[in-house]
Protein backbone atom coordinates (compact mmCIF):
# COMPACT_ATOMS: atom_id res chain seq x y z
CA UNK A 1 0.00 0.00 0.00
CA UNK A 2 0.89 3.56 -0.39
CA UNK A 3 2.73 5.09 2.10
CA UNK A 4 0.02 7.71 3.68
CA UNK A 5 0.30 11.28 2.16
CA UNK A 6 1.60 13.77 4.92
CA UNK A 7 -0.40 16.16 6.73
CA UNK A 8 -0.97 19.29 5.33
CA UNK A 9 0.62 22.21 7.18
CA UNK A 10 -1.92 23.50 9.75
CA UNK A 11 -2.81 26.75 8.59
CA UNK A 12 -3.03 30.07 10.74
CA UNK A 13 -6.03 32.32 10.49
CA UNK A 14 -5.27 36.04 11.29
CA UNK A 15 -6.49 37.60 14.38
CA UNK A 16 -9.18 39.81 12.46
CA UNK A 17 -10.63 36.30 11.08
CA UNK A 18 -10.45 35.04 14.69
CA UNK A 19 -12.24 37.57 16.37
CA UNK A 20 -15.22 37.00 13.62
CA UNK A 21 -14.85 33.40 14.95
CA UNK A 22 -14.95 34.01 19.14
CA UNK A 23 -18.39 32.83 20.71
CA UNK A 24 -17.61 34.57 23.51
CA UNK A 25 -17.80 38.84 23.74
CA UNK A 26 -13.98 39.47 25.40
CA UNK A 27 -12.69 37.05 22.56
CA UNK A 28 -13.88 38.60 20.20
CA UNK A 29 -12.73 42.23 21.80
CA UNK A 30 -9.23 41.01 22.30
CA UNK A 31 -8.39 39.54 18.87
CA UNK A 32 -9.82 42.88 17.38
CA UNK A 33 -7.23 45.05 19.96
CA UNK A 34 -4.52 42.59 18.81
CA UNK A 35 -5.17 43.54 15.81
CA UNK A 36 -5.57 47.22 16.03
CA UNK A 37 -2.82 47.86 18.11
CA UNK A 38 -0.50 45.13 16.37
CA UNK A 39 0.46 43.83 20.04
CA UNK A 40 0.10 40.11 20.90
CA UNK A 41 1.81 41.04 24.27
CA UNK A 42 0.32 40.43 27.76
CA UNK A 43 2.19 41.82 30.90
CA UNK A 44 2.04 40.28 33.98
CA UNK A 45 2.23 42.59 36.98
CA UNK A 46 3.10 41.07 40.41
CA UNK A 47 3.73 44.01 42.20
CA UNK A 48 2.98 44.64 45.88
CA UNK A 49 1.69 48.58 45.88
CA UNK A 50 -1.07 50.01 43.68
CA UNK A 51 0.97 52.98 42.56
CA UNK A 52 3.83 50.60 41.13
CA UNK A 53 0.38 48.50 39.52
CA UNK A 54 -0.07 51.79 38.01
CA UNK A 55 2.39 53.68 37.25
CA UNK A 56 4.02 50.43 35.15
CA UNK A 57 0.71 50.01 33.53
CA UNK A 58 0.42 53.49 32.46
CA UNK A 59 4.41 53.44 31.11
CA UNK A 60 4.04 50.22 28.98
CA UNK A 61 0.02 50.08 28.14
CA UNK A 62 0.82 51.51 24.42
CA UNK A 63 2.29 48.25 23.88
CA UNK A 64 0.11 45.40 25.29
CA UNK A 65 -3.16 44.01 24.66
CA UNK A 66 -3.70 42.69 28.29
CA UNK A 67 -2.71 43.34 31.65
CA UNK A 68 -2.75 40.90 33.92
CA UNK A 69 -2.84 41.19 38.06
CA UNK A 70 -3.01 39.52 41.01
CA UNK A 71 -4.71 42.14 42.97
CA UNK A 72 -4.68 40.22 46.20
CA UNK A 73 -1.07 40.22 46.54
CA UNK A 74 -1.46 44.23 46.60
CA UNK A 75 -1.08 45.36 50.18
CA UNK A 76 -3.34 48.78 49.52
CA UNK A 77 -5.49 47.43 47.52
CA UNK A 78 -8.48 49.79 47.57
CA UNK A 79 -11.55 50.88 45.23
CA UNK A 80 -9.62 53.96 44.03
CA UNK A 81 -7.01 51.56 42.81
CA UNK A 82 -9.96 49.99 40.30
CA UNK A 83 -10.90 52.98 39.08
CA UNK A 84 -7.20 54.08 38.16
CA UNK A 85 -7.11 50.98 36.36
CA UNK A 86 -10.31 51.09 34.12
CA UNK A 87 -9.12 54.58 33.32
CA UNK A 88 -5.37 53.70 31.83
CA UNK A 89 -6.98 50.34 30.19
CA UNK A 90 -9.55 52.39 28.26
CA UNK A 91 -6.65 55.55 27.31
CA UNK A 92 -4.05 52.75 26.32
CA UNK A 93 -7.09 49.92 24.90
CA UNK A 94 -6.26 47.07 26.64
CA UNK A 95 -8.15 44.28 28.34
CA UNK A 96 -7.48 43.41 32.57
CA UNK A 97 -7.19 40.09 33.35
CA UNK A 98 -7.36 39.13 37.00
CA UNK A 99 -5.52 35.58 37.28
CA UNK A 100 -7.59 34.67 40.22
CA UNK A 101 -7.33 30.72 39.65
CA UNK A 102 -10.88 30.03 40.88
CA UNK A 103 -11.00 26.24 42.06
CA UNK A 104 -13.70 25.91 44.24
CA UNK A 105 -17.73 24.78 43.77
CA UNK A 106 -19.92 26.55 41.40
CA UNK A 107 -21.95 28.25 44.93
CA UNK A 108 -18.18 29.54 46.47
CA UNK A 109 -17.07 31.07 43.28
CA UNK A 110 -19.99 33.17 42.65
CA UNK A 111 -19.13 34.64 46.15
CA UNK A 112 -15.54 35.32 45.57
CA UNK A 113 -16.11 36.40 42.18
CA UNK A 114 -18.91 39.02 42.82
CA UNK A 115 -18.81 39.63 46.40
CA UNK A 116 -16.08 40.49 49.09
CA UNK A 117 -13.29 43.21 48.91
CA UNK A 118 -12.45 42.91 45.32
CA UNK A 119 -14.87 42.39 43.08
CA UNK A 120 -13.65 41.02 40.57
CA UNK A 121 -16.75 40.66 38.06
CA UNK A 122 -17.36 44.41 38.65
CA UNK A 123 -13.88 45.51 36.80
CA UNK A 124 -12.08 41.97 35.26
CA UNK A 125 -12.59 41.59 31.37
CA UNK A 126 -11.27 37.99 32.22
CA UNK A 127 -10.25 35.75 34.67
CA UNK A 128 -8.80 32.34 34.90
CA UNK A 129 -10.37 29.28 36.47
CA UNK A 130 -9.26 25.34 37.45
CA UNK A 131 -11.72 22.95 35.78
CA UNK A 132 -10.76 20.48 38.72
CA UNK A 133 -13.45 20.83 40.67
CA UNK A 134 -15.65 20.10 37.60
CA UNK A 135 -17.46 21.90 35.40
CA UNK A 136 -20.25 22.98 37.75
CA UNK A 137 -17.42 26.05 38.51
CA UNK A 138 -18.64 27.79 35.75
CA UNK A 139 -22.41 28.03 36.70
CA UNK A 140 -20.74 29.82 39.55
CA UNK A 141 -20.29 32.96 36.86
CA UNK A 142 -22.95 32.16 34.20
CA UNK A 143 -25.21 34.72 35.65
CA UNK A 144 -22.44 38.00 36.17
CA UNK A 145 -21.02 37.29 32.69
CA UNK A 146 -24.37 37.34 30.76
CA UNK A 147 -24.32 40.86 31.84
CA UNK A 148 -21.08 41.89 31.03
CA UNK A 149 -19.86 39.67 28.65
CA UNK A 150 -16.69 38.84 30.78
CA UNK A 151 -14.15 36.12 29.38
CA UNK A 152 -12.96 33.01 31.47
CA UNK A 153 -10.08 31.22 30.65
CA UNK A 154 -9.42 27.88 31.12
CA UNK A 155 -6.03 26.91 32.78
CA UNK A 156 -5.30 23.72 30.34
CA UNK A 157 -1.35 23.57 30.73
CA UNK A 158 0.64 25.34 33.39
CA UNK A 159 4.25 26.32 32.99
CA UNK A 160 5.49 24.96 36.37
CA UNK A 161 7.23 22.13 36.90
CA UNK A 162 5.41 18.69 37.51
CA UNK A 163 2.35 20.58 36.74
CA UNK A 164 -0.63 17.84 36.74
CA UNK A 165 -2.50 19.58 33.95
CA UNK A 166 -1.08 17.43 31.48
CA UNK A 167 -2.62 14.71 28.86
CA UNK A 168 -5.83 13.57 29.77
CA UNK A 169 -6.33 16.48 32.01
CA UNK A 170 -5.72 19.00 29.44
CA UNK A 171 -8.19 17.04 27.64
CA UNK A 172 -10.77 17.17 29.53
CA UNK A 173 -10.22 20.93 29.88
CA UNK A 174 -10.65 21.44 26.59
CA UNK A 175 -13.81 19.45 26.53
CA UNK A 176 -15.09 21.63 29.69
CA UNK A 177 -13.98 24.68 27.30
CA UNK A 178 -15.89 23.76 24.12
CA UNK A 179 -19.22 22.74 25.84
CA UNK A 180 -19.38 26.67 27.79
CA UNK A 181 -17.68 28.46 24.98
CA UNK A 182 -20.31 31.11 25.60
CA UNK A 183 -17.94 31.59 28.88
CA UNK A 184 -15.02 30.74 28.23
CA UNK A 185 -13.04 32.73 26.10
CA UNK A 186 -9.84 30.22 25.54
CA UNK A 187 -7.10 28.55 27.25
CA UNK A 188 -4.19 29.39 29.60
CA UNK A 189 -1.61 26.74 28.03
CA UNK A 190 1.76 26.10 26.43
CA UNK A 191 1.02 24.63 22.94
CA UNK A 192 -1.93 25.04 20.44
CA UNK A 193 -3.58 20.94 20.47
CA UNK A 194 -5.80 20.18 17.26
CA UNK A 195 -9.43 20.20 19.40
CA UNK A 196 -8.39 23.84 20.73
CA UNK A 197 -10.81 25.25 17.74
CA UNK A 198 -10.43 28.70 16.41
CA UNK A 199 -12.52 30.83 18.20
CA UNK A 200 -10.41 30.54 21.62
CA UNK A 201 -7.40 32.84 22.52
CA UNK A 202 -4.22 31.18 23.65
CA UNK A 203 -2.41 32.48 26.20
CA UNK A 204 0.67 31.38 27.93
CA UNK A 205 2.62 32.50 30.79
CA UNK A 206 6.18 31.77 31.74
CA UNK A 207 7.66 33.82 28.78
CA UNK A 208 11.18 35.07 29.06
CA UNK A 209 14.02 36.12 26.80
CA UNK A 210 16.87 34.79 29.00
CA UNK A 211 15.86 32.73 32.32
CA UNK A 212 15.69 28.95 32.48
CA UNK A 213 13.74 29.39 35.52
CA UNK A 214 12.84 30.50 39.21
CA UNK A 215 14.03 28.23 42.15
CA UNK A 216 9.72 27.75 42.80
CA UNK A 217 9.28 25.34 39.69
CA UNK A 218 8.96 28.22 37.19
CA UNK A 219 10.00 27.21 33.82
CA UNK A 220 10.84 29.70 31.12
CA UNK A 221 10.15 29.75 26.99
CA UNK A 222 10.84 32.76 24.55
CA UNK A 223 7.96 34.27 22.80
CA UNK A 224 9.48 32.71 18.99
CA UNK A 225 8.97 29.59 20.57
CA UNK A 226 5.06 29.57 21.78
CA UNK A 227 3.88 31.59 18.88
CA UNK A 228 5.43 29.95 15.83
CA UNK A 229 6.75 26.67 17.46
CA UNK A 230 3.81 26.13 19.42
CA UNK A 231 1.03 28.27 17.62
CA UNK A 232 -0.61 30.06 20.53
CA UNK A 233 -1.54 33.47 20.17
CA UNK A 234 -0.33 35.81 23.31
CA UNK A 235 3.00 35.81 25.13
CA UNK A 236 2.54 36.49 29.04
CA UNK A 237 5.52 38.11 30.55
CA UNK A 238 5.86 38.97 34.01
CA UNK A 239 9.39 38.81 35.78
CA UNK A 240 11.13 39.55 32.71
CA UNK A 241 8.96 42.87 32.11
CA UNK A 242 7.97 43.83 35.54
CA UNK A 243 11.41 43.52 37.42
CA UNK A 244 13.76 45.13 34.47
CA UNK A 245 14.74 48.36 34.96
CA UNK A 246 13.72 49.92 31.98
CA UNK A 247 10.29 47.96 31.59
CA UNK A 248 8.75 49.78 28.59
CA UNK A 249 11.79 49.13 26.18
CA UNK A 250 11.61 45.65 27.37
CA UNK A 251 8.12 45.31 26.46
CA UNK A 252 8.69 46.91 23.24
CA UNK A 253 10.91 44.14 22.48
CA UNK A 254 8.76 41.54 23.87
CA UNK A 255 5.87 43.00 21.31
CA UNK A 256 8.62 42.85 18.39
CA UNK A 257 9.56 39.36 19.21
CA UNK A 258 6.20 38.12 19.66
CA UNK A 259 4.15 39.75 16.74
CA UNK A 260 7.07 39.03 14.36
CA UNK A 261 6.23 35.20 14.83
CA UNK A 262 2.90 35.65 14.45
CA UNK A 263 2.96 37.11 11.01
CA UNK A 264 5.83 34.99 10.21
CA UNK A 265 3.54 32.18 11.04
CA UNK A 266 0.82 33.38 8.38
CA UNK A 267 3.05 32.30 5.78
CA UNK B 1 -6.66 -23.90 46.39
CA UNK B 2 -7.77 -22.33 49.30
CA UNK B 3 -10.11 -18.99 49.10
CA UNK B 4 -7.48 -16.03 50.50
CA UNK B 5 -8.15 -15.21 54.22
CA UNK B 6 -10.23 -12.06 54.30
CA UNK B 7 -8.51 -8.91 54.72
CA UNK B 8 -8.63 -8.02 58.59
CA UNK B 9 -10.85 -5.08 59.62
CA UNK B 10 -9.19 -1.64 59.34
CA UNK B 11 -7.51 -1.12 62.53
CA UNK B 12 -8.56 2.67 63.51
CA UNK B 13 -6.13 4.65 65.62
CA UNK B 14 -7.56 7.30 68.50
CA UNK B 15 -7.30 11.08 67.82
CA UNK B 16 -4.64 10.99 71.04
CA UNK B 17 -2.29 8.00 69.04
CA UNK B 18 -3.28 10.20 65.55
CA UNK B 19 -1.62 13.47 67.53
CA UNK B 20 1.77 11.75 67.95
CA UNK B 21 1.95 10.08 65.10
CA UNK B 22 1.19 13.94 63.13
CA UNK B 23 4.08 15.10 61.42
CA UNK B 24 2.58 19.10 61.04
CA UNK B 25 2.48 20.78 64.61
CA UNK B 26 -1.09 21.84 63.43
CA UNK B 27 -2.45 18.03 62.52
CA UNK B 28 -0.73 17.42 66.12
CA UNK B 29 -2.82 20.60 67.70
CA UNK B 30 -6.35 19.69 66.25
CA UNK B 31 -6.06 15.78 67.33
CA UNK B 32 -5.30 17.16 70.54
CA UNK B 33 -8.24 19.35 70.37
CA UNK B 34 -10.64 17.00 68.77
CA UNK B 35 -9.94 14.50 71.49
CA UNK B 36 -10.61 16.95 74.17
CA UNK B 37 -13.69 18.39 73.07
CA UNK B 38 -14.80 15.45 71.60
CA UNK B 39 -15.73 17.00 68.46
CA UNK B 40 -14.80 15.94 65.04
CA UNK B 41 -17.10 18.63 63.37
CA UNK B 42 -15.24 21.74 61.29
CA UNK B 43 -17.80 23.85 60.68
CA UNK B 44 -17.95 26.59 57.08
CA UNK B 45 -19.13 29.80 57.98
CA UNK B 46 -19.94 31.14 54.18
CA UNK B 47 -21.23 34.30 55.11
CA UNK B 48 -20.68 37.78 54.13
CA UNK B 49 -20.84 40.30 56.86
CA UNK B 50 -18.13 39.85 59.00
CA UNK B 51 -20.57 40.52 62.38
CA UNK B 52 -22.42 37.36 60.84
CA UNK B 53 -19.34 35.51 60.67
CA UNK B 54 -18.59 36.78 64.15
CA UNK B 55 -21.60 36.01 65.90
CA UNK B 56 -21.92 32.76 64.59
CA UNK B 57 -18.37 31.40 65.43
CA UNK B 58 -18.90 32.53 68.91
CA UNK B 59 -22.25 30.61 69.11
CA UNK B 60 -21.27 27.20 67.83
CA UNK B 61 -17.48 27.61 68.52
CA UNK B 62 -18.12 25.25 71.84
CA UNK B 63 -18.82 22.37 69.66
CA UNK B 64 -16.19 22.59 67.02
CA UNK B 65 -12.54 21.67 66.49
CA UNK B 66 -12.48 23.88 63.58
CA UNK B 67 -13.69 27.32 61.66
CA UNK B 68 -13.86 27.36 57.91
CA UNK B 69 -13.72 30.85 56.46
CA UNK B 70 -13.55 32.54 53.08
CA UNK B 71 -12.42 35.63 53.91
CA UNK B 72 -12.55 36.76 50.29
CA UNK B 73 -16.31 36.63 50.32
CA UNK B 74 -16.96 39.00 53.08
CA UNK B 75 -17.34 42.29 52.02
CA UNK B 76 -16.75 44.41 55.12
CA UNK B 77 -13.84 42.51 55.59
CA UNK B 78 -10.93 44.47 57.35
CA UNK B 79 -7.93 43.89 60.20
CA UNK B 80 -10.39 44.30 62.88
CA UNK B 81 -12.53 41.62 61.91
CA UNK B 82 -9.57 39.01 62.26
CA UNK B 83 -8.12 40.01 65.81
CA UNK B 84 -12.01 39.42 66.77
CA UNK B 85 -11.93 36.19 65.02
CA UNK B 86 -8.78 35.05 66.58
CA UNK B 87 -10.16 36.08 70.32
CA UNK B 88 -13.49 33.75 69.83
CA UNK B 89 -11.42 30.94 68.33
CA UNK B 90 -9.24 31.29 71.67
CA UNK B 91 -11.72 31.48 74.01
CA UNK B 92 -13.53 28.53 72.05
CA UNK B 93 -10.51 26.45 71.52
CA UNK B 94 -11.05 26.02 67.72
CA UNK B 95 -8.64 26.52 64.69
CA UNK B 96 -9.24 28.65 61.87
CA UNK B 97 -8.94 27.35 58.72
CA UNK B 98 -8.76 29.45 55.64
CA UNK B 99 -10.22 27.37 52.41
CA UNK B 100 -8.39 29.74 49.99
CA UNK B 101 -7.38 26.53 47.27
CA UNK B 102 -4.13 28.39 46.56
CA UNK B 103 -3.60 26.98 43.03
CA UNK B 104 -0.97 29.19 41.20
CA UNK B 105 3.00 28.94 40.81
CA UNK B 106 5.36 28.80 44.06
CA UNK B 107 6.34 32.62 43.47
CA UNK B 108 2.73 33.85 43.20
CA UNK B 109 1.49 31.60 46.39
CA UNK B 110 3.84 33.13 48.68
CA UNK B 111 3.00 36.49 47.85
CA UNK B 112 -0.95 35.54 48.11
CA UNK B 113 -0.28 33.75 51.47
CA UNK B 114 1.46 36.46 53.25
CA UNK B 115 0.62 39.75 51.40
CA UNK B 116 -1.93 41.64 50.04
CA UNK B 117 -4.99 42.76 52.29
CA UNK B 118 -5.96 39.62 53.89
CA UNK B 119 -2.45 38.41 55.53
CA UNK B 120 -3.49 34.80 55.88
CA UNK B 121 -0.20 33.40 56.96
CA UNK B 122 -0.63 35.66 60.00
CA UNK B 123 -4.09 34.69 61.63
CA UNK B 124 -5.12 30.97 59.31
CA UNK B 125 -3.77 27.84 61.15
CA UNK B 126 -4.28 25.62 58.39
CA UNK B 127 -5.09 26.57 54.21
CA UNK B 128 -5.92 24.85 51.44
CA UNK B 129 -3.92 23.82 48.12
CA UNK B 130 -4.59 22.54 45.01
CA UNK B 131 -1.75 20.44 43.71
CA UNK B 132 -2.46 20.70 39.83
CA UNK B 133 0.49 23.71 39.53
CA UNK B 134 2.82 20.74 40.91
CA UNK B 135 4.82 20.70 43.81
CA UNK B 136 6.84 23.03 43.59
CA UNK B 137 3.64 25.07 44.96
CA UNK B 138 4.70 23.63 48.75
CA UNK B 139 7.57 25.61 48.72
CA UNK B 140 5.97 29.10 48.30
CA UNK B 141 4.66 28.46 51.97
CA UNK B 142 7.60 26.94 53.27
CA UNK B 143 9.20 30.15 55.21
CA UNK B 144 6.01 31.06 56.49
CA UNK B 145 5.16 27.79 57.53
CA UNK B 146 8.49 27.35 59.59
CA UNK B 147 7.82 30.49 61.77
CA UNK B 148 4.04 29.30 62.46
CA UNK B 149 3.64 25.51 61.83
CA UNK B 150 0.70 26.61 60.21
CA UNK B 151 -0.67 23.19 57.96
CA UNK B 152 -1.20 22.74 54.52
CA UNK B 153 -4.17 20.69 53.27
CA UNK B 154 -4.08 19.09 49.90
CA UNK B 155 -6.83 18.77 47.75
CA UNK B 156 -6.69 15.20 47.07
CA UNK B 157 -10.79 14.66 46.20
CA UNK B 158 -13.54 16.99 46.16
CA UNK B 159 -17.24 16.87 46.34
CA UNK B 160 -18.56 18.43 43.43
CA UNK B 161 -20.05 16.87 40.62
CA UNK B 162 -17.59 15.67 37.72
CA UNK B 163 -14.34 16.61 39.80
CA UNK B 164 -11.02 15.68 38.44
CA UNK B 165 -9.46 15.03 41.39
CA UNK B 166 -10.13 11.82 41.35
CA UNK B 167 -7.73 8.53 40.38
CA UNK B 168 -4.08 9.23 39.19
CA UNK B 169 -4.55 12.35 40.24
CA UNK B 170 -5.91 11.78 43.93
CA UNK B 171 -2.68 9.20 44.13
CA UNK B 172 -0.22 11.89 42.97
CA UNK B 173 -1.77 14.22 45.91
CA UNK B 174 -1.05 11.43 48.12
CA UNK B 175 2.59 11.21 47.10
CA UNK B 176 2.47 15.01 46.88
CA UNK B 177 1.66 15.11 51.14
CA UNK B 178 3.68 12.52 52.23
CA UNK B 179 6.74 14.00 50.26
CA UNK B 180 6.28 17.11 52.34
CA UNK B 181 4.73 15.85 55.54
CA UNK B 182 6.73 18.65 57.81
CA UNK B 183 3.85 21.28 56.06
CA UNK B 184 0.52 18.87 54.74
CA UNK B 185 -1.12 18.43 57.56
CA UNK B 186 -3.59 16.42 55.47
CA UNK B 187 -6.19 16.18 52.64
CA UNK B 188 -9.50 17.18 52.05
CA UNK B 189 -10.96 13.84 50.59
CA UNK B 190 -14.30 11.48 50.42
CA UNK B 191 -12.77 8.58 51.82
CA UNK B 192 -9.90 7.22 53.40
CA UNK B 193 -7.27 5.37 51.64
CA UNK B 194 -4.97 3.25 52.21
CA UNK B 195 -2.31 5.53 51.35
CA UNK B 196 -2.84 7.75 53.32
CA UNK B 197 -1.16 7.44 56.58
CA UNK B 198 -1.81 7.98 60.40
CA UNK B 199 -0.31 11.47 60.65
CA UNK B 200 -2.62 13.24 58.69
CA UNK B 201 -6.24 14.83 59.39
CA UNK B 202 -8.62 13.47 56.73
CA UNK B 203 -11.31 16.45 56.55
CA UNK B 204 -14.53 15.46 54.43
CA UNK B 205 -16.74 18.88 52.88
CA UNK B 206 -20.17 18.12 51.18
CA UNK B 207 -21.59 16.88 54.55
CA UNK B 208 -26.11 17.59 55.44
CA UNK B 209 -28.18 15.53 56.78
CA UNK B 210 -30.70 16.25 54.33
CA UNK B 211 -30.00 17.72 51.15
CA UNK B 212 -28.74 15.36 47.49
CA UNK B 213 -27.01 18.54 46.83
CA UNK B 214 -27.71 21.98 45.13
CA UNK B 215 -28.23 23.60 41.93
CA UNK B 216 -24.92 24.46 41.11
CA UNK B 217 -22.94 20.83 41.18
CA UNK B 218 -22.47 20.38 44.84
CA UNK B 219 -23.36 16.63 45.99
CA UNK B 220 -24.06 15.59 49.86
CA UNK B 221 -22.99 12.83 52.30
CA UNK B 222 -23.92 12.08 55.91
CA UNK B 223 -21.71 12.21 59.03
CA UNK B 224 -22.08 8.64 59.52
CA UNK B 225 -21.59 7.71 55.78
CA UNK B 226 -18.05 9.39 55.91
CA UNK B 227 -16.51 9.06 59.40
CA UNK B 228 -17.44 5.16 59.74
CA UNK B 229 -18.00 3.93 56.66
CA UNK B 230 -15.31 5.83 54.73
CA UNK B 231 -12.87 6.56 57.19
CA UNK B 232 -12.17 9.78 57.42
CA UNK B 233 -11.55 12.46 60.47
CA UNK B 234 -13.38 15.41 60.51
CA UNK B 235 -16.57 16.33 58.79
CA UNK B 236 -17.10 20.00 57.28
CA UNK B 237 -20.88 20.95 57.37
CA UNK B 238 -21.26 24.37 55.47
CA UNK B 239 -25.31 25.85 54.46
CA UNK B 240 -26.63 22.59 56.43
CA UNK B 241 -25.61 24.78 60.07
CA UNK B 242 -25.40 28.32 59.15
CA UNK B 243 -28.29 28.52 57.00
CA UNK B 244 -30.67 26.86 59.55
CA UNK B 245 -32.48 28.43 62.13
CA UNK B 246 -31.21 27.39 65.21
CA UNK B 247 -27.00 26.92 64.00
CA UNK B 248 -26.21 25.74 67.73
CA UNK B 249 -28.57 23.53 68.26
CA UNK B 250 -27.77 22.00 64.68
CA UNK B 251 -24.20 21.90 65.26
CA UNK B 252 -25.00 20.20 68.37
CA UNK B 253 -26.78 17.11 66.24
CA UNK B 254 -23.57 17.17 63.67
CA UNK B 255 -21.40 17.01 66.40
CA UNK B 256 -22.88 13.92 68.12
CA UNK B 257 -23.85 12.17 64.68
CA UNK B 258 -19.90 12.42 63.68
CA UNK B 259 -18.80 11.66 67.16
CA UNK B 260 -20.82 8.70 67.34
CA UNK B 261 -19.46 7.27 64.13
CA UNK B 262 -16.17 7.57 65.34
CA UNK B 263 -16.52 5.98 68.81
CA UNK B 264 -18.50 2.97 66.95
CA UNK B 265 -15.56 2.49 64.08
CA UNK B 266 -12.86 2.18 67.15
CA UNK B 267 -14.54 -1.24 68.28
Amino acid sequence: AAAPAPKPAKKYLTYEERAKLATNPTASKLFNIMATKKTNLAVAVDLTRKQEVLNLADSIGSEICVLKTHVDIIDDYDQDFVHQLEQIASKHNFLIFEDRKFADIGNTVKYQFESGVYHISKWAHMVTIHGVAGPAIIDGFRDSIKQTGAGLLLLAQMSSKGSLCVGEYTNQMIEMGKQNSDAVMGFICQERLESMSDNFVLMTPGIQFNSKGDSMGQQYNTPDYVVKEKGTDVIIVGRGIYQNSEPKSEAIKYKQAAWAAYESRLN
